[in-house]
């Protein structure tokens, strides 16, 4: 491995998706470096002792559904294969892919997505600004993971368009509500988790096994029209506000990938009842960034905040999620919800960044933002440890287009 | 036709499912009258000039993405194919597979599920009961379709036994909340329908275009624990109190059997906004029953309504759901939320039949029931007309297993 790594695309992460080419019809790759490695060709060595045509579907569920000993034994096998490469990539070798060159496609089959709520600095920032400032934070959120279900449908890689959505809104100031493109258009800054193993119908997952039914990670962004939300959100949650787009990005980071990048999560007061707790509660120490650029180029970035902020753990949620016997199946996506942190730099969605609106945010001399304009590009972006050894995962970016007239 | 129609699954309905024997692995079959069509072998025939291989998948979605020129083509080939017999079935005609001897499966492949609040009454109900009986209604109710994401993954066909979840509760009486068995499982009467083309993200369906995105309707129960919903519902809408099961008949009934049991909606004062008017909106007129019979075989009718009391018509609510560029995919389910009609003899759940669960139902003597009880059989049953032409949906039955310890 003769080339510095920048991209944090290390043979210590390995993140797993799904690409094509001109030449190649979508398959699963591994990212590493600059390239893709087209597994199917890697397959051909003969290095993988699993039935390896997994490798030729258009999403990565068959090759999770294997399950943890074979994508592991994969990972390993690939790992393995890199250190004795000497050149990267070896000339005219097809294992290697220029990721310029290729097209990454949605990497999952989506059955089910779920949205937490697991931030409590989102949850108490959102909470005073669409409710009431001296009780921020509902009876429930200290002795459960608030969710809901979300759109699986809509749910689209990074590098796709987001169309302004329109709806029903009302402001205060119209007497009644208006059918217009929403004015309030926002990011909000998530982890997901990719389920790796179905679970039963009726059959609760306990949280001490939670890890075995993980896959990976990436990043979320679950676009929202605050507007749209406010006015529909009553009594039974968010709906148009969210569900005309969900970005995730190209790849997927196995959670080994993680091992060494955990942190503690904030103390739990009062103490969670037992199906929530577990000797060795985490968080991912994940540091995360927003970056927004106008359709002028004047690039700006919003936030900075960590996954290691969030209250409820990855482990906490999926006990919780199936704890009434709920199923989960391969390719599921459960998001965290919104990734705020403690200080004003750290929200995670321009609904708290700018206040709800009142306090703008100077993006360039001239240029103020409080909720995203037409044109505008905004690009998640997330890392775990520093260095040669650092894992950058997949980043998402998406730009909104104009509502349609 | 010799045989007089007494199973409402006439010439007139022919509803499409999925079933299988322990000859005949899981394929598309028609239901008519005792028997269920081998749609597989009546395209042995010849009569279908289309692809018949969608015929011989484990789910309708195949079938249905053909569009509705050539659903409504076979529907009207087996139609003509009928009505040449003179003998049903014909002696060792392996066309005709005894209905009682047949499995039936889950017959979609379903990508999102939808649920709505669409009857004022049963909005108004659990207003009443869950928040401010002076304000059942909220807001924006009158103004738009509300609706949620429920769970795709939790949904069974009738039939499937259904375990009591688990969860956290904290009614009143209890300082702080407490993981046990929800101790007031209900039942939701709802009424589905299918989706039957893909609509494109980002590109609202016109309000006069619904119909052709709509393949048929099925009879739904959306079970629910009120104690845990009511627990969590508070601020992102219902979750772990809905996603433990959802069941559907195993016959979806095409939209066109329905064409002359049509009934007017209910008058729409304030009137909607533009995308939600339509000069034809009309809902279905289909009688709704449920019955509960208990263990011991103590059996009652506990609720008769109709769809036709619903506020919000499916056109609505599928105008109103991708309004917002939200994406519909062949197989998505959007069911209507409970039916409940004016009177209190037709509410379609036992949170409205037993007011909140102070006033118990009688069942039997000695019987009482305010919710569900362990080994409770559920029952919808519907149909649209009388006589001979009268369509009879397939129905939803469910038994309540005692929560695992």
């Amino acid at each position: 491995m003769s080339k510095p790594t920048i991209s944090g695309f290390s043979a210590a992460h390995l993140p797993f998706g799904i690409f094509s080419t001109s030449a190649r019809s979508p398959r699963v790759g591994v990212a590493y470096q600059d390239w893709i490695i087209d597994m199917t060709a890697l397959a051909e060595t003969g290095i993988f002792a699993f039935d390896t045509s997994v490798f030729y579907e258009s999403t990565l569920n068959a090759f999770i559904a294997l399950g943890k000993d074979v994508t592991i034994f994969a990972r390993t096998q690939v790992q393995g294969f890199l250190s004795k490469e000497q050149d990267i990539p070896p000339a005219g070798n097809e294992l290697f892919v220029d990721r310029k060159t290729a097209r990454l496609h949605l990497p999952l089959a989506i059955g089910d997505y779920t949205d937490f709520y697991s931030s409590r600095e989102h949850a108490e920032n959102v909470g005073k600004l669409f409710r009431d400032p001296e009780n921020a934070l509902l009876p429930n959120w200290r002795h459960l993971p608030v969710g809901y279900h979300g759109r699986a449908s809509s749910i689209v890689v990074s590098g796709t368009d987001i169309r302004r959505p329109k709806g029903q809104v009302k402001p205060n100031r119209y007497p009644t509500p208006r059918y217009e493109p929403t004015s309030r258009l926002d990011f909000e800054l998530e982890l997901a988790f990719v389920i790796g193993k179905d679970s039963q119908l009726g059959r609760p997952v306990p949280i001490v096994e939670a890890e075995d039914y993980i896959f990976g990670v990436a990043l979320f962004n679950d676009w929202s029209a605050r507007d749209i939300q406010k006015w529909e959100y009553v009594p039974l949650g968010p709906f148009l506000g969210k569900n005309f787009a969900s970005s995730i990005s190209p790849w997927i980071t196995p959670l080994e990938a993680l091992s060494e990048h955990r942190a503690p999560g904030p103390p739990q007061e009062p103490a969670p009842l037992e199906y929530l707790l577990t000797p060795n509660r985490y968080n991912l120490d994940i540091q995360l960034e927003v970056k927004l650029t106008t359709a002028n180029g004047h690039g700006k970035i919003l936030s900075r905040s960590n996954a290691k902020h969030l209250y409820w753990s990855m482990a906490q949620q999926l006990a919780h999620h199936t704890v009434n016997g709920c199923n989960m199946r391969v390719g599921d996506v459960l998001a965290s919800g919104t990734i705020s942190g403690p200080d004003e730099f750290s929200y995670g969605s321009l609904l708290e960044l700018s206040k709800g609106g009142r306090s703008p945010i100077n993006i360039a001399p001239g240029v103020d933002r409080t909720f995203l304009e037409d044109g505008d590009i905004l690009t998640l972006s997330a890392w775990a440890g520093e260095g040669g050894g650092r894992i950058q995962l997949g980043e998402v970016v998406g730009t909104v287009l104009p509502a349609i007239l």
